[in-house]
């Protein structure tokens, strides 16, 4: 470890290692490393453009980030005796380039806008990443319910079975969540790509920098303008983690249903052994173990969410230290998710859906009662809450055949069905699972044409919202790769 | 009470009023009660229109309905031996208009879907109202800057004095982060107005509905496609939680700052005397409660928002009691937002800062140091680092003048800074606080020119956001007293 | 409403009246009004008794609060413009007895410490409520176990068919659980109940009160002694919160499992018709609904625990006003446990278990495939993980027969089970539902003679936890009314 | 890495490496490997006792377990291609006794109970570790205490100068707030120390293990006796979350005040350089951060207990491979507050504090404004409302003198305090600092001889404490030590 370039000054040096491991960030730092090089890089260039640092000075210390850019920051930069990975890379340039050219890195900036700086690059890519996953996901389900638009299957609500619908609208449904918590993501990503750099410890400074600049180079369209604001807010955080708790809330529907649909009860899907496991000492265990560990990890960021939340709740300003305890939690909960979705989708895309069994469950528990009820206001006239009070009782009574239901309308409404026209036939057709589906062919519903027509919808908004990932993306790769590319041309 | 529409069929009617109590959601219902009736009214148009209900049925609903939009939803309606307000507002329609016509106004549609719909209607408004307030916080906050661009004071960070700053620079963080909110609102709101109308139960309906229509008639753009999803989704229940948990953690921090601004020790602020409090016993006591309480509801609506994803984590499809549960808390904190904003407002509107105090704070415990650094190194060609550990040490041997810091230099880097031309007036000039001040006027620096320039800026985005909020108000308004009208000529 | 006593001296008077609403904590502190009432007569006949109030005053005082104690607190005492009850019976004190001998009640005492007592009071009475409800559903759960000690069904882990059980082993887990969630309540009930009078605002008092002495008035056997620590501290509500957070969680385990278990695929379980709800549309439903309520209230008080930490958390010393703000978070969550404990025992206690459907579950998929490794480890001689690996591979060939066994041992350990005596009959013995119960016979294992002992352990337990509340409930009772009747005397 | 012996029978083996990271519990297992060997060695003590593994069998298994409990566990154990730990010992140990052996030691156990007691294990040792933090960071408290009963400081409500205390009252209500935190820990551990082993995968076991003599061997005073619920319950985990967050919390406040008092307005304590840091840009600051960093932990806390209850929410019956996920948020919780505990302790401990400073402001802003209006009461006579009226209104006057007094009794209660007989020597006498608090010499009050009582008591309760957990880690201790002291024996 070269010396702390930070603590001679002012305080003494002696420090327990506990309490140096504690107050570092360097742990969590890890994931910032290779974003401070890039944002060491733009500063320098920046405060060269307007003549703050001199050519050779500005060159001495551009040659060294260079390398690091090419080569990876080096191992004792991330010795955790440094406060962080900022003062590790300065001490490094400094034993570098000279205490002259390396410290002058740190004119017009500090670490709070730094660091916040790096956290929003970093976070951003973080965030291309789950979005180009979530689109995956949404291409998966997309694609078995396109081949499941006929797969009749019970329908639940409260876990009882409710009415017959299909596969396909039953996974079009996680779709069109997953779709809405991409656009979360996407609104996230809009107030994260934003550019703090300049705002120096808070209070900006008397530099002449040129903040427009940098943040151009780094790839931002727009900065983070009151410095006050810039060092100390942590919202873009706290709305990234709030996106992620409810996306993986959303997944963790899907798993328990996977989990449910595995049971020997149920039996609607097998899933792949590859994300299985089974007992130690049972040897027929096969158990949905992927579904509810992902089911589990919502709580995770549930978690993070709130440690985020609790640890910026009555900060005064501008910059305390507390904010530094916040980003591990951020870093936790992006790897998990990033972890999650894709093989959330795996599991989904290499899962069987048992066709059969969901067809044999589909007309079970009196599931076209309402259809029963319905061709009895429809087609007999009855008042709806009368039809409904009668099919009730009918079940109550065990079954729904002429006799009961007769007898049901008898005893609630005084009145006959049979007197009225209904025959054994109009019954039998009104409880036919089939025609329940298919009748049933509103936006949004379970009918082969209403499913076929949401799959046509959602394939285009899904190839847009793709390209929008992509391009988002091409735009911010493209400018850290001039970055460099301008840097490598100075110093060559 | 009328005897309830929906158990006569299926179950026994026996039932605990212990356990009827705890069933029913008639408490949180009184929330909704009105927009159920503008869903009634949409819906039984629609049904209507398409042939569905006949034109004497329909009107002898409508008219119960009508009386009920004009007048308000009798007291009956709200009795808690109901499960929820649509059963008790049924019962209602039953006794006017017949068990025949009242019952037909549930045909194609659910409980399911018609609670979405409402929750969605009263929360479009609640938003539009906590939107408004923002935007009135946001022109307190822009007032009181634009009066105090040379207002001095003492900046912070980790609650140390740091570098001088100005009141309107202070502020102007917090109007930053506010405008922040209001996005997150405005984005949160786009996927609420959403309807969800016509999914019935989960599963469609095979009556011909069309639900865009009657989606239009509630004012809404769009609809919630995918049915299951429609009566299952609460993540936009989630992410209003949200938006309001950091718009809190926001506020809390602004708090937490009065209340450290009106202890003794600072007497930055001196709330207006209706917003504190005394003692009981210590008659000299001026407390800040209404910051305290502001501050301590954060914790209210975080908490509100653990409860929902606890609650919504893990439920299989489609529409579970469960949901039921997850909006009280909804609600509740829908009141506590709206009530916090405007006496925040009220609050910092009313207050006197203490402008000498600040102004005699601002130079204190050296927070000009940086500007002193940073001279040495612009005027005397020091290394960056070099002159911060020079200024530190100086600092540390007890004060800021030329001798203390020459001792420093020759200490720390062997060198005189009297021999390189440094002088007293070089340092008296350096250590100025409106120097300070006034040289830091980069794009969100305190500069007053810094400061106008945001404050005219943040002017126009908060008109444009004003107006954008007074527009999507007027669009639902008129779309719902059309609506009314319309319901209104039929029946006349 | 009379004139709020407290303000008159220190303060302006004008207050718009949602602050005032927003002040003041009277909704809540309707918890509390009768708590204040007997700590009004405890601190003024120790007042009294140490001769800090004359004998005239304190009784003219004392009548009034008699009257309140026999008759309850006046309506006009809840006027939401008082801040909170303190004030509005002062107000009524000083109405009846004269400003010279109602003011003089507050001597020695402020309402930090008043209202510290009587949430201590009152949480006490909600405490000893929950334990009562606690033991009732043991009771439940142990009377249910004893009629099932011999109702074989499957155990499951991961949702998965595992090995059979028993329904009372099953329950019993749950029992066992309970008796945890007792003791934690038990162990929080302690530090309840200590007694913050006398602390005053935060510093003592200089006048001669016997603290102690009103401290067993009113029925605590300790003291929370440091009067700083007394006022400010609210750890005994977060650690109530947590119990009643953890006990949710059980019960939200079992409630899961009630849901499953009464969906038509598992049907295990029939529950009464008053717990259970219709759909609006389809007349065939019977909806868990008080099962899934139960399970998502878990949601409301992890909320409440969350509310009430991140209200706590960073708030100097010694008492804030944040600290209201935590109260109605705490009796929210304690009418909740209230009411779901009874109604969670009532269910179980109407359900009607279906034990052959439980019986014919409990031999599918495999479930003795453990006991059939262990047969051939013991009785063969076999490895432990070579019997798992062949018993295992054999299920994966479709079923467990002396075949497929045999197939299996061959190819996994090069092995014939033939040629080392098992046969058909040691198969069909070892797959045996009833022997594998049987012979799982250690303490709290399924067979019926363990869960015969554990019941009867258990049963000992609860009386003794049954008696420990009763004598509990029985010492404070006796002291709250031996002090209303020692007052009653005085004014007699 | 050996072959997993888990999957070979039932399952396929391939399994993309993400997703076998995914499902790897290798990360945290790293906690509990050391104790999964003292479970092996105990299980297999019991087994050869029981007469279920012969002697040969159980002597090679024991040899390599010896082996591992002398040299710890060979890296090669936590490759994370196996699924967890207990797969990796379990390799190693086939690898080295044989299969035949090595697969005996999970005869009559499961991975669920042996994790489930591994965390046991661990936890108490943990729990241990901070129940001794805990009671140094009291002796601290007491020590610093006992040097400042006589140094005057003013204490705050409302963050207000309220009424003058002495350091000493104020440090020993944090004292007497974490003597509860003790309480708390003590309390959790108890049911932290019960031994589920024995309990299978849920279903208990055939073979005639004795759970009572392992439980023993391990140092376990009881069983966790249902076994189902052995294998499921993760409350403990829970409770001790929930003590940690309440302990946490209560630490979060004393950091706040060192944070405050480190301000350059309050200046009461000056924080020992090795907890402070400084700014890289101003040279001028000594931050609190070790205070800071303290403070957020809080949060971080507080998210793993909403991560394990959401976690735990609606799991069924038994097992789920959800309760793997709980595990690492325990153990990061652990080591955090573990990490905390000794270094607030070293802060407090190192510190400076500025009794001339605290004196300076004990008086200020009328902080005993309270004893005047008790010394109104008290020697003239006067209503306590009316006393404490006229003050408060004095100080709205500008000042407490004979002169501003006399106006505000004209004023508010038309008398003349002049006439009364108060004095200017009255006045000044009433409002003396060091009077003030001497005066306050109730239990737990701040007068020097209520401090020095309190002190003497709770250095009785703290030294009681200690010798409870030295105790309890001796009984816990000798018990391991023994165990593997006898697999020494049998193996020599």
């Amino acid at each position: 470890m070269h010396g702390d370039p930070l603590r001679k000054g002012r305080l003494g040096t002696g420090r327990p290692p506990a309490l140096a491991e504690f107050l570092s960030s360097m742990e969590a730092d890890r994931w910032i490393a290779e974003a401070d090089i890039l944002v060491d890089i733009a500063h320098l260039l920046m405060l060269r453009r307007q003549g703050i640092v001199g050519e050779e000075q500005a060159t001495a210390v551009l040659r060294a980030l260079v390398r690091m850019a090419e080569d990876g920051v080096p191992e004792t930069a991330f010795d955790d005796r440094y406060e962080d990975i900022h003062a590790g890379i300065e001490a490094h340039l400094i034993a570098i380039a000279g205490a002259d050219a390396g410290g002058r890195l740190h004119m017009g900036r500090s670490r709070n806008d730094e660091v916040a700086t790096c956290l929003r690059i970093r976070l951003r890519q973080e965030m291309l990443l789950h979005m180009e996953a979530v689109t995956s996901l949404r291409a998966v389900l997309l694609r078995i319910a396109g081949d499941h638009t006929g797969s009749v299957m019970p329908g639940f609500t409260h876990l009882q079975h409710a009415q017959p619908t299909t596969l396909a609208h039953h996974l079009l449904g996680y779709e069109q969540a997953f779709t809405r918590d991409f656009e979360r993501l996407r609104d996230a990503f809009a107030r994260i790509d934003r550019c703090p750099l300049g705002a120096a410890a808070f209070a900006s400074t008397g530099y002449p920098i040129d903040r427009a600049y940098a943040a151009g180079l780094l790839g931002f369209p727009a900065l983070v303008e009151n410095t006050m604001d810039a060092v100390s807010a942590r919202d873009f955080a706290l709305e990234t983690l709030s996106a992620w708790a409810i996306l993986m809330t959303t997944a963790s529907r899907l798993c328990e249903e996977l989990i449910l649909w595995s049971s020997a009860f149920v039996d609607f899907v097998r899933l792949d052994d590859a994300y299985c496991s089974t007992s130690s000492i049972m040897p027929q265990k096969k158990n949905p173990d992927t579904a509810e560990i992902l089911r589990a990890k919502t709580g995770g960021i549930s978690g993070a969410l709130v440690a985020a939340l609790t640890c910026v709740k009555g900060l005064p300003m501008s910059y305390n230290r507390d904010l530094q305890d916040l980003t591990p939690h951020l870093w936790r909960a992006a790897d998990t998710v990033g972890r999650c979705l894709p093989l959330l989708s795996g599991m989904l895309d290499t899962a069987t859906f048992m066709t059969e069994r969901m067809h044999e469950e589909a007309g079970r528990s009196n599931s076209t009662a309402t259809d029963l009820a319905d061709v009895l206001v429809r087609d007999f006239g009855l008042p709806f809450r009368t039809a409904h009070g009668i099919v009730g009782r009918a079940v109550r009574m065990g079954s729904l055949t002429l006799a009961t239901l007769d007898a049901a309308a008898r005893e609630m409404a005084g009145i006959s069905l049979v007197g009225l026209g209904v025959t054994d036939a109009v019954v039998k057709r009104a409880l036919d699972v089939t025609f329940s589906v298919t009748s049933r062919n509103q936006p949004g519903g379970p009918a082969p044409e209403a499913t076929d027509a949401f799959i046509s919808g959602h394939e285009e908004q899904l190839a847009a919202d793709s390209r929008w990932v992509k391009e988002t993306r091409g735009r911010i790769d493209t400018a850290l790769s001039d970055l460099v590319h301008t840097a490598q041309d100075v110093v060559q």
